[in-house]
């Protein structure tokens, strides 16, 4: 019975949270559109709120853990891996210098901006830097004391954190369409209205413009960083007064060795042609119009190539599948959980656009040079993401054959000790004592409190193990070794080339505005629409699958 | 290993669908908004390939069940209960009506209008027949033989349903949005563009312009026919190849006592002013600008009264709950999730609504009469919502206290045996084998296969049946059952309540578009395409919540 009020809490919370975003959303596109008198003071006004807020909750958890009021029985060990909180670290970092950007922007034109937008970015790093400390220390906490007061904190940093997010896209999507408008002015089209960019006085420092250009390229990090947190924030909430079947966890350990080559080395070449193809693009598209539609032939023939390996990836993994059955893990993991939800829902953005590029196609009255290409090139990326969200969804859901392993890594062992180097995780029974110190020694230091308890003797048992051995020593698991080796290069092959796929759209590569097809079928205002409603969507899709192939990377 | 293949069914089934529906969803954006050459044709036979493709599949279906080709097992006795298949018939049959109309309407105007209005209703009229067939006889089935198929066709037919949902919500919203013009044209908003009504040839049957006028009377119906159908494929798509933990379900039983009065009459009262308040706005709305802004005031007035008393019975609800605490059943149920689901996610659609008024309230220049009352009624608006979900929610996951009432029901019959009436689902020990024919033969044919099950022996232990004892007899558990008579007051009363602000927007009470406020505020096309993507949703919540609430009142 004292579980009631508890379950309430889910509800109630989970309501607050969505009366907080709705009432920010609603903001956001008053101010967009310059309705209801709302400016980007008022928007900015309610999110410093919200982080402050935030920010004393957090305050208040910290006080907790440290004066043990918050009383913590377990961890869930699925929850924020550390590779993960490492990306959150990378992106958080280059938020804060795009904090830093605003802030001398600021300073610069302080003379005619109000406070707030010079507290904003004030408030936003504090805020970054707190949360990334909490998320990196707490983001496996299960709360089970003051369980109200969690859910309430994390829902409201859940939220927060998405307002942000939303916040981050409508200034990134202002700035493409900006961008977009001046290409199509300085083509004739003179009757488009442009934001007026800058303030009313002149800059003290002489960077402003600088600063100003530079903070565009780091806002697709921001946004990342905000999705990213909010997604470890919901699993957190998730966890609140959870309770766990004790179960040893599998720890994920990044291991590379000679035989994954080929799919790193593509995935290489694919990830250094996207960034010529980027730069040559962006050059391009900015020229007249032909040039700008040869950009977009040469940006459709190679997406093609790269979509279609990446199917041929997948597919190969999901028949290797069939070949090679195990049994599945179906116990309940909230992240694997929304894992998978959320590719398959962001999926959902990517083929919104493909399918309108489909129906522009076939119905186009007008042909452009690129039009024949873009029938297939939406075909293949529909089939691409279906493949792929497939090939991820079944990979974390296998188990690993642990005791086949078992068996491979004891003979492989007690044949040949002394080929075995003595790297951190390998097992040898006689040498244990000495290679344990090693281990310990190569451990990279996690947090305070992972490194007290036995880090080592946790790992030393991991199954993972086995695969640092020199491929002669299997004999028996040569073909189950095969296998596992296959897989491992198609993952960090479709891992590159996801990356290189979220880079092109985040750093201004958007085909979809510059072939000319879309725009005059569905008219250019409708068309704007649909793209900036479904792009960040179908970039978090990219993003968020490289993460989930990571994971796949590690745990095959 | 066997599951292997299948749980794959469950992600490609799925895209499958998403991607049905994103090409419906484009096509009919692009046809509504008459781009890319797609026309109302091109819709509607899309629509029919997909029913046909749905009819086909539910023939193999039955021929499969009849030819015991497709195995049953078991059944998930929670999904499909009768009372839901009985509004689903209920709204299948004027959802007949509908078609009838619309074959009607095709006859008399035969010599202009292409082959596919007319094809169209007649196979949407088969597809309603064996739809709500299937939904009747096979909406418990756990599908374990041909599971793949089973999921595709599923599937197939969830998002067929959803796409034909929406195909009617655009009808509607054009509709809507035509009225509204017209009223704006008769106040001199002259430069307005009105879609043109109805084909370039006279009617041949006299009662053209009847059949259009009638068929949107039956919109509404339509558009919640096609909802409940689908949430109901959905809970059979999520059903497939699934195990049962065996636990006797609780069958719900609709009964009432002369205890329950007050709440079904005061509800009853809030209906009955409900309907008048609808004629009188939509006479209302069609006058000059003071009529309009009147009926406004006088529905913002009714409104605030009726959400008021909505809030205190949802928070008495809530703190009787706090007070008589009971254990929670957070078993596995497909239904009652997708039910919390779907109450939370379409509140969302008024929440947004609510939100836009309460930030147009505040920041307006010119204040209509009505603006005061704005205010507070969407701030009541939200408050109300949040409340009755969380009251629906909590009781749908209340266990019956079976131990207490069993006590209370046997000393009950033993004191005296003679008080109790011979009524379906009562259990007296020395009667029982009378009384089992009589509940036998009062209880009304269900399915064929139901029937020969023994329906009678598995409803005679029914807890719920100490309910309809006379209370006198109760004098151990008469707290207990006072306790329940509040509660189901209260449910019975929402119920109603929910039914009365399901009826006035569904059936054109819309004084977000009358009161003036909001669309000078946001501006008029805005505030329309807001108004038009939020307000389907909002109606859903009322009928999705009536039915909750039904259930809520036969459980407690």
């Amino acid at each position: 019975s004292a579980n009631q009020p508890l379950k309430q809490a889910v509800i109630l919370s989970a309501q607050y949270g969505i009366n907080v975003f709705v009432l920010g959303l609603v903001l956001m596109l008053a101010g967009t559109f310059h309705r209801a008198g709302v400016t980007q003071e008022h928007i900015l006004a309610y999110l410093s709120t919200l982080m402050a807020i935030q920010l004393a909750w957090m305050l208040w958890y910290f006080s907790g853990r440290h004066g043990k009021r918050v009383l913590l029985t377990e961890k869930d060990e699925h929850a924020g891996p550390r590779w993960l909180r490492g990306g959150l670290t990378l992106f958080a970092t280059l938020s804060l210098v795009l904090d830093m950007f605003k802030i001398g922007y600021y300073v610069g034109y302080s003379s005619c901006l109000t406070a707030v937008k010079g507290v904003y970015p004030a408030i936003h790093a504090v805020h970054t830097l707190s949360q990334v400390y909490f998320l990196w220390f707490h983001a496996k906490d299960i709360i089970q004391a003051f369980q109200m007061i969690g859910r309430f904190g994390m829902i409201h940093s859940v939220f927060t954190n998405l307002l942000l997010w939303v916040n981050s896209i409508i200034a990134e999507s202002k700035h493409q369409l900006n961008d977009h408008k001046k290409r199509l002015a300085g083509h004739g089209f003179a009757n488009l209205t442009m934001e007026k960019a800058g303030p009313n006085c002149s800059c003290t420092i002489h960077v402003c413009a600088a600063f100003y250009k530079a903070s565009y390229y780091m806002y697709p990090f921001s946004i990342e960083y905000h999705v990213l947190a909010s997604a470890m924030l919901y699993i957190m909430w998730k966890n609140v007064g959870r309770k766990l079947e004790h179960r040893s966890p599998q720890k994920l350990v990044f291991k590379t060795r000679p035989n994954i080559l080929p799919g790193p080395v593509l995935g290489a070449a694919v990830f250094a042609t996207t960034i010529g193809i980027l730069v040559v693009y962006s050059l391009q598209a900015g020229h007249s119009k032909d040039h700008r539609l040869s950009a977009v032939t040469m940006f459709y023939l190679y997406s093609m190539i790269v979509l279609g390996l990446m199917s041929a990836a997948s597919t190969t993994g999901l028949v290797i599948y069939r070949i090679d059955k195990r049994s599945m893990d179906y116990s309940k993991n909230p992240t694997r959980k929304l894992d998978g939800q959320l590719l398959a829902s962001t999926a959902c953005a990517s083929w919104l656009l493909s399918w309108c590029s489909v129906l522009a196609a076939v119905s186009a009255q007008s042909r452009p040079h690129s039009t024949w290409l873009s029938l297939p090139l939406s075909t293949l990326a529909i089939v691409e993401k279906s493949v792929q969200n497939m090939f991820i969804v079944e990979s974390l859901h296998r188990k690993q054959d642990d005791g086949e392993e078992e068996a491979g890594r004891l003979k492989g062992t007690s044949d040949r000790p002394g080929t075995s180097p003595p790297r951190c995780g390998i097992v040898n029974k006689t040498l244990e004592g000495v290679e344990r110190q090693l281990c310990c020694a190569a451990a990279p230091p996690q947090s305070p409190e992972d490194r007290s308890s036995s880090v080592c003797s946790e790992q030393l048992p991991s199954p993972r193990a086995a695969g640092s051995f020199p491929p002669a020593s299997f004999r028996q698991t040569g073909n189950l070794h095969k296998t596992r080796v296959i897989l491992k290069n198609i993952a960090a092959f479709l891992f590159l080339c996801n990356i290189s796929f979220w880079i092109l759209p985040a750093f201004g590569a958007w085909p979809q505005f510059d072939n000319g097809l879309e725009e005059n079928v569905y008219g250019f205002e409708a068309w704007i629409l649909i793209v900036n409603l479904a792009m960040p969507f179908a970039i978090f899709y990219r993003m968020h699958a490289s993460s989930a192939l990571f994971e796949v990377f590690c745990a095959i």
